[in-house]
């Protein structure tokens, strides 16, 4: 789009339009964050008004630049904008309720809330690193379909907080080591956090930091608005390095006395202090009224992004790549999958492998990459481990974004949050592995895969005790638990490859919910030597050996366990006692279904729960009086099976905890 | 102590006893990682040699050097070299059964396994962080004790894996911003990571990228041993900034056709390749075999470590401070501190005041801090809002390290880290505080808390949908159930001020469990007001308000939900139903309970539990036909008054699901 230079008379007003909406709703709500708002107007109009390709009135575009607001807590600014570019959802009474039950203006950015919010924000530091996600899958998609189809930007609104986190580092390093020239980010350098002055807690030099990273550097007064442009032209002409514009601002900037100052971040300003600001800015509308020239400039803005979006509209029309790319950003064609997933289950029923999970994944994912030309995954470097890297897959590098295979390197949490971004930009199917027990390093960013519910594959190897001598830090016990705790989640533990592929079909296919595959590091054996159609993994349980007449006992077990209650099944045989044994790969899915199949495939037999991992989370499957055979600490490290002799999770165990029952 | 200079050609052969050593181990397992030992046994051997003051005949010693080997799994170069240096636990034995059930010579180092082991490291990141701990710690002890008592480094030893993690970029922050001079890292500059080349995923000027961060940065071939010793003799002479020395070496330096490989990371080297590694060396001697010259000069080291360690033993004996320091090094003194937490337990039964948990804390917390003269704590840039501070207290500060007020910043997971580190070390109780819901930025460090059984205490706050408007980003849900699946982690939600009283007594007591308070942002009516002298909420569950005659309900409640549950009995006694109420405020304290105290608690009659939170976890307190009232999902943005509502946390629910039970 072309850039539009503005008179600066006009640009502040816009500006201070932000800040009179900020405070008038944070003073309405009696709650909120006026400061970051007011400090980021400016930097935010010139964005917007000069630079940002967004149509209001559609608001996902493919090609439409992203906006990431990663100081969630300023969402009154992204709010004001949208209300100010004519969102159809973000009217006035929408900033009267804000932070109000049922309104679309969340205390924090919501995604899928309100039309145009990229992603949610909140969580510090998850705004960046999910914008790494956008803006190398800009990139990649760019590589496959050309400028014509894909020539956006995603930029940044982070501040001292996002990059004080953890992650912000493995995000910059990820983003600066590929290069990507399309991500712009804007420091605001307000000098202020919660407790104070940032100098009480950090001594950083942001700029060299990013300048180390790799990153194109370049540093402004906030408030100034011919510098802020510049600063942006120059960093949209550098395509070699993403930037980061240092924006020096004043918190709360328009309110008389209280700006400058850490009061201003998370309270009301007051009646006064908003009345002295807008007065100050010769601001006499009435709360929640534009004047009619401010209102006009915004919507010259949402003009030009409309007319932006026509001419791309245009473009594709006759394009040859128009179908694919389509195709690309609509969910995967699951008929094809469907039919290869059968195929490959009826091959494994009957070969009967001896596998890993975590190597059955790996096959599942060949069906999987063949079927869907737009699987791109990776690992937090354990590849070899993790086995996410199929035959075919060709790495993604700086300046080669063609390949699909992701180096993530040792940034489970960076990792997490770039898969997050690449799903919610649009065009892959994404995944990404790391050890199980390294869940808890990427566990925020899980978290918003969950609360947004974006359909991203966490693999995740190694999946108990039966990895072995590493040992304790490595070994999850409560990981499984805690992973099924969050809301929204499908965790998923296979028993064998079919299972596995099951598991795959399941994850890949999903609409609005994340998957986490937990797969083990030891060989285990097909269970699932009848082939069926039908997946049953869908089903989260489901009878897998039954018993010749009335059950005295029902042996439920998931992953590397089942085989476990299957030899103990047979032990127990061997005393006439008939044991049925349950396949529980996932709890979330075995709740959905219908009750009597639930308590057709759970019997009124007494029951054992198997799992080598903590008894939390199995009491939806088993009763107080019944058995569960698993861990009550953490781990050992030896030889895996030696540890479950030593912790007791043995065909004999289960068998003798049976018996106990009867 | 005297800084040595041996003959080169010694110390080569030092450092060839590690990697023979590793690589012997490594081979006998069939299972390690023998590249990272092998590539720094000249840097560490170097270290030990000349530097490092640790007696192997006293290896708690408190004014020895901490050495961390933050890249834990090359783990065997610390158990060889504790072997060489004569660790009275660390046989020949213990290398032959490395990685073996009930070795000390885990997979990883194991904190509390084998004598010297300053903490647990493995989960990438983690060592360099806890160090930040112990290198503040070190310079809090020295303020108070002066230079006698209190003078010594903390070592670090961290690969790429370490500071590719976000942790490392809060870590070197906070470490940059206090000025840490006595902290110096190592970073094992190898150019190869598990997937390969490092130029695979990062392309970080880790010099730059510490600069930027306020280190003091020198670089060396970290194969000559000069270039070494001169280099961390300048790092100990900066005295204002904590010290990086980039060591570019060779991973699994002295394998002939390996090295240099990330082949060489994490696999044994084979026989062949041992064989021609051991005659490059001229390493004749059979597996675990140290010949006597070699052997010598590891002793050598020792002695010297023991005589550093008498004299200030002897410069201890006539010091002023010698009651006072060592008072700081022992468990807090519980005898006064409970006389004190009674009185104020009094207090506030008959004053009952209307308080958020968190205020309460902040109170509470006074009456600790009054008696517990080396308590220090903190928050995350959430010191207004966690409450952490209390009135006498002053923040610690680049070269003030006076202080016992600690701004951590931004970093919760770096805070949790280097709480881990300042427990470790020693003369301090720690805690510290951020959002319940930001627990998840620092499970991992959570996680090694409980692993190593480290008594720190974590001060949650907003710990439920009751934090209202800042929406579903910032309300847990799930945090509290995956906090409790954690083994060895105490999690407390008291229900008022009597009992976060209580909490923080349990809390700052405990020997060898971590606690997690979860406190309310919302006002809460004192519960207790009949005054016990007993810490009831030691007992983790008791009958906080019994019926007359038996009951036909009992209601379980914890923190904020205690309230909920008093006011659904009084509207359950108006229809004639007679409602127990239970307050659980931790579930592992109560399991810890004898079984018929438990079961005196509960009852026979039918329960409704009531958290806001998921239900999972509440198994052990409810049973599958009892009721539950809580949450399904995620939160929302809204007052919380009406969240409650909106929810169905209420007393006219909880009243509802009681009277349906009957």
């Amino acid at each position: 789009m072309n850039v539009h230079t503005p008179a600066q008379t006009s640009e502040t007003l816009m500006a201070n339009a932000i800040r009179v909406l900020a405070m008038d709703a944070v003073e309405a709500a009696n709650s909120g964050h006026p400061g970051a708002p007011m400090g980021l107007a400016d930097v935010a109009t010139v964005l917007f008004n000069r630079f940002l390709k967004v149509d209001p009135s559609d608001p996902a575009w493919p090609d439409r630049d992203r906006f990431v607001l990663s100081a969630g807590h300023a969402s009154m600014l992204i709010y004001a904008i949208h209300h100010l570019l004519g969102y159809d959802d973000m009217d006035a009474g929408q900033l009267r309720n804000f932070r109000q039950l049922g309104a679309r203006t969340a205390g924090h950015p919501e995604y899928g809330h309100a039309k145009g919010i990229e992603t949610t924000t909140g969580p510090l530091g998850q705004g960046i690193a999910t914008a790494v996600g956008m803006a190398l899958a800009e990139r990649m998609q760019n590589a496959r379909f050309g400028d014509a189809l894909v020539d956006h930007f995603t930029y940044v609104l982070a501040g001292d907080g996002c990059l004080m986190e953890g992650i912000s580092h493995e995000a910059i390093d990820l983003a600066g080591h590929l290069g990507l020239g399309r991500l712009i980010v804007f420091w605001d350098d307000n000098r202020i956090t919660i407790d104070g002055p940032t100098d009480l807690s950090t001594s950083m030099d942001q700029m060299k930091r990013f300048e180390a990273a790799g990153w194109h550097v370049l540093s402004v007064d906030g408030h100034d608005a011919e510098a802020i442009a510049a600063a942006i032209t120059d960093a949209r002409r550098e395509t070699g390095r993403p930037s980061m514009i240092a924006c020096r601002t004043v918190i709360g900037k328009g309110a008389p006395t209280m700006a400058g100052s850490h009061k201003v971040h998370g309270a009301p300003l007051g009646a006064q202090e908003i009345t002295a600001a807008k007065e100050a800015m010769g601001w006499t509308a009435s709360p929640f009224e534009v004047p009619a020239a401010v209102k006009h400039a915004w919507e010259a803005v949402a003009d030009r992004g409309r007319q932006a979006r026509r001419l791309w509209e245009a473009g594709k029309q006759g394009h040859p790549l128009k179908q694919s790319f389509e195709a690309s950003l609509a969910r995967p064609d699951t008929g094809a999958l469907a039919a290869a997933i059968v195929a490959y289950k009826a091959k494994l029923s009957t070969e009967a492998p001896n596998l890993a999970t975590r190597k059955a994944s790996e096959l599942a994912l060949e069906v999987v990459a063949a079927a869907l030309p737009n699987a791109v995954g990776g690992s937090a470097d354990l590849t070899g481990s993790n086995n996410t890297r199929t035959s075919g897959m060709r790495a993604v590098s700086r300046g080669n974004y063609r390949g699909n295979y992701l180096h993530f390197g040792i940034r489970e949490h960076g990792m997490a949050a770039a898969m997050n971004g690449i799903a919610l930009h649009g065009g892959f199917v994404i995944y990404g592995g790391t050890f199980l027990a390294f869940a808890d390093y990427c566990r925020p960013a899980i978290r918003l895969s969950a609360l947004m519910g974006v359909p991203v594959t966490y693999v995740m190897t190694h999946d108990s005790i039966g990895l072995g001598e590493d040992g304790p830090t490595h070994q999850p016990v409560e990981t499984i638990a805690s992973l099924r705790a969050i809301p929204n989640l499908t965790v998923i533990r296979p028993a064998d490859a079919v299972e596995t592929a099951e598991a795959w079909e399941i994850a890949v296919t999903a609409q609005k919910t994340p998957t986490v595959l937990c797969l083990s590091r030891q060989g285990l054996p097909t269970v699932r030597k009848d082939h069926t159609i039908e997946n049953k993994t869908r089903r989260g349980a489901y009878l897998l050996r039954d018993t010749n007449g009335p059950r005295h006992v029902t042996l439920i077990a998931t992953g590397s366990e089942v085989e476990i209650a299957l030899t103990a099944a047979d032990l127990l045989a061997v005393n006439g006692i008939k044991a049925a044994v349950v396949s529980a790969p996932s709890f979330e899915l075995f709740a959905r279904q219908q009750k009597a199949y639930r308590e057709a495939v759970l019997g009124t037999a007494p029951r054992v729960g198997v799992e080598a991992a903590v008894r939390q989370g199995w009491d939806s499957l088993i009763g107080p009086e019944d058995a569960f055979i698993g861990m009550t600490g953490f781990g050992a490290s030896a030889p895996a099976p030696e540890l479950y002799e030593h912790f007791g999770i043995t065909p004999a165990a289960v068998a003798a905890a049976a018996k106990a029952l009867l």
